[in-house]
């Protein structure tokens, strides 16, 4: 938070306290319900719903789907019945379903009979929606129109709905059974002539997506084609929602996050980094840590294979974390590549032959560099044979890292799975273990058994 | 590249091979430019020409700003002056600078005078901002309206505008200087009543941005605040561009590459991952690589230190790679997080206080587990001293890792230099070379000399 919402948030505080709404009126004037809402944070529920009380109805909603998860159902505990059906009936069709899917079966037994029989009715149908589906962020207010309307007609219409509408911006042609005909935008109805009809104007080679999709395919349908918002169908091809670009801008980041967190071996926070307490980030970083514990003790079990050696050269364990790393840092790298290409579409499945060719020439290239850097450090340190042994094992580990490397992603997206999860620590234990064995017994072959 | 697309890709190439025009058109018939210029991908300039000829001017030079720069490159090097013209003067006004910045000098000035004094001017006023700012991505093709104008006038004007505009859906007022009065949004006006004034209508809390602010500071606001488009101004205030929506979800999705690029310690590439070559991914990742070897070099020189105790005790060694791989592992966590807040803004620098000392309970916890798991492996293998040894070192290392991993992120913001630079890597080796010593130092405690 900045400081200048660190106090924003206090003068809040204060005017509460005291009850003066005059003050708190002023403080709030013209703030955007986002910077009203990062002020807000981390003081009481009393405070953040006086002031938003404050705000007009359609804004205090606004401000209400600025807030992080938790705090939202912080409030809406704090808030009896009344209030909290007020705030519902004003709050966009897509956030709304996600807080009621966070209320408690009580409290959403309790809000239920306050809430208007359509809109009981769209929160049912939005939360029907398995989590991660395009369906799940999927709004059901958008703007439909006939294709035998004009462009005059349309944007009266238009006009009409644009309260209730998420944007008017794109509208969608449906036929009488909400089958999509074509799109059309509101610059090419405003650009026509009056008389012009949709049908004329509406692109019909529309991209859609079924709610059951991925919402990170949504994302990604909006980014690659520039669409202000993408239409999301059912399995009879009738138009069931909408998921707009700022959405899919919030769906990018949280997958950003998650691909990140992956690579970073931490299971993904659902609240922010800041609000998290001791125990949920104990809970979300111990389970791989401890995983990865018991993977590594398995490069112990290569090691004590061979403890002669070790016991006649002591010196080859200057080199053990260098190497141990290199073949690591060299795997992570070709991970990292990986997982964005095929993240971003970049590459497919089938270009797994292909991309392996070509890592094995990289990586051939790397290690030889490599080893000419261990080699000379060796030679300063330890002389000529263990020199030698660690260059071999140089090019030979930072090759195996590289392959499993840019392997593992392939293989984890072949059976479906989050090639993300190949993260640098999966990567850099598998490459760790077989690069521990590979160093000792490089040098039982070449070394003399007593030193 | 998909199946599909890579037959509609040969398909081309026969039709352009054969000189079979109306097959090309056809092929292409109501096809999106982004997916034509995917299925163009590695085929020859000249098919992609002939088939880009055959759409019209406009989609055209949409088709044009999907290409990969370096595609852009090879493709006007195909053009002559005149065709190169006709494709500049019919491209956005954004994209148009970036493919001329990349032009040769000889190109560029071959091309400028085959192009109108309005376009010369505006590419020269664009290209003038650095690389990475708000002002390198903004394109110059904005609606703007006076404060005085009626809602009927500026929708007509908006109209009349479109054709040569990014977005007509946010309109920005400005005064005779050309200073940012306020925004007004195609929605306010449509709806409001024909007679209303501009100046009645429009938002005067303009969320805007300087043109040397950060590009992604620009994407930030964008995604915070939900905008179609950002205003970018000069020092007086004065609106020199927008960025919009979709210009700041590719920014998003670039920055987000390079934050793994750097956590994966390779520089970022250019160009695709599946388009580079072997001596663009060596030269990529071998600097980093070669940084790691030395740096990795130094826990070489921690070890030799106590060359005697693991003389006396080589089934210390077995606990070796994994204590280090342990510390990085934990290290990389407190990265991930740290970096990741950061660079959302859930963090900030003055945060850090708080932060270290919740990383150092967090990690207290973490390492006590851990050294529990490592025990357990050790009584099992070596002996409860050895297993001693290993537990203590476990919990330190896994603190040490932590605290380093969470902190450095803040040291290099505090330097004004990019958190994600804290790679796992760079904090790996630093967090392997503290751990060695440790270990060993340890170990020369509480064991005998001699075994």
């Amino acid at each position: 938070m900045t400081e200048e919402a660190e106090q924003l948030g206090e003068a809040l505080a204060a005017a509460v306290a005291n009850g003066e709404r005059e003050q708190l009126r002023t403080l709030i004037e013209g703030l955007h319900p986002a910077d009203l809402t990062t002020a807000l944070d981390g003081h009481e529920p009393e405070v953040a719903w006086r002031t938003l009380a404050e705000l007009s109805a359609d804004d205090r909603a606004e401000a209400f789907g600025y807030l992080d998860p938790e705090r939202q159902i912080e409030l809406a505990q704090h808030l009896d019945r009344r209030q909290l059906a007020h705030v519902f009936r004003y709050m966009p069709a897509d956030e709304r379903v996600d807080l009621f899917q966070r209320l408690s079966p009580e409290q959403q037994d309790e809000l239920l009979p306050s809430l208007a029989q359509a809109e009981r009715d769209d929160i049912r149908r939005l939360a029907s929606h398995e989590e991660g589906t395009a369906g799940a962020i999927m709004t059901s207010e958008y703007a439909t129109l006939a294709p035998e309307l004009t462009a005059t007609e349309s944007i009266e219409r238009l006009r009409r709905e644009a309260p209730d509408k998420e944007t008017i911006y794109q509208a969608y042609v449906v036929d009488a059974q909400r089958r999509l005909l074509g799109t059309v935008s509101l610059r090419d109805l405003i650009v026509a002539r009056g008389s012009t009809r949709v049908s004329e104007l509406m692109t019909t080679e529309v991209i859609a997506l079924p709610a059951s999709a991925g919402r990170d395919e949504a994302a990604t349908l909006i980014s690659r084609y520039d669409l202000i918002a993408l239409p999301i169908v059912d399995e009879q091809e009738r138009l069931i929602g909408i998921v707009t670009y700022d959405d899919a801008m919030d769906v990018a980041e949280a997958e950003a996050t998650e691909d990140f967190d992956r690579i970073g071996a931490v299971n993904t926070l659902d609240t922010s980094v800041r609000a998290a307490d001791i125990q949920l980030l104990y809970r979300k970083r111990i389970v791989w840590l401890v995983i990865l514990v018991f993977a590594n003790a398995l490069s112990g079990t290569g090691i004590a294979a061979f403890e002669e050696t070790i016991t006649a050269h002591v010196a080859l364990v200057f080199f053990l974390p260098l190497l141990i790393a290199s073949s690591g840092n060299a795997g992570a790298q070709a991970a990292t590549l990986t997982v964005r290409a095929l993240a971003t579409g970049d590459v497919q499945l089938s270009d797994w032959g292909r991309m392996l060719a070509r890592e094995l020439c990289v990586a051939l290239l790397l290690g030889i560099t490599m080893a000419f850097a261990v080699s000379l450090l060796g030679f300063v340190r330890t002389g000529p044979e263990i020199a030698l042994v660690a260059a071999l094992t140089m090019v030979s580990v930072v090759v195996l890292g590289s392959l499993l490397g840019m392997s593992l992603p392939f293989v984890l997206e072949r059976f479906r799975l989050d090639p993300a999860t190949a993260s640098a620590p999966l990567v850099t234990s598998l490459a760790d273990i077989c690069g521990v064995v590979i160093y000792f017994w490089i040098a039982s072959r070449l070394l003399p058994a007593v030193a």
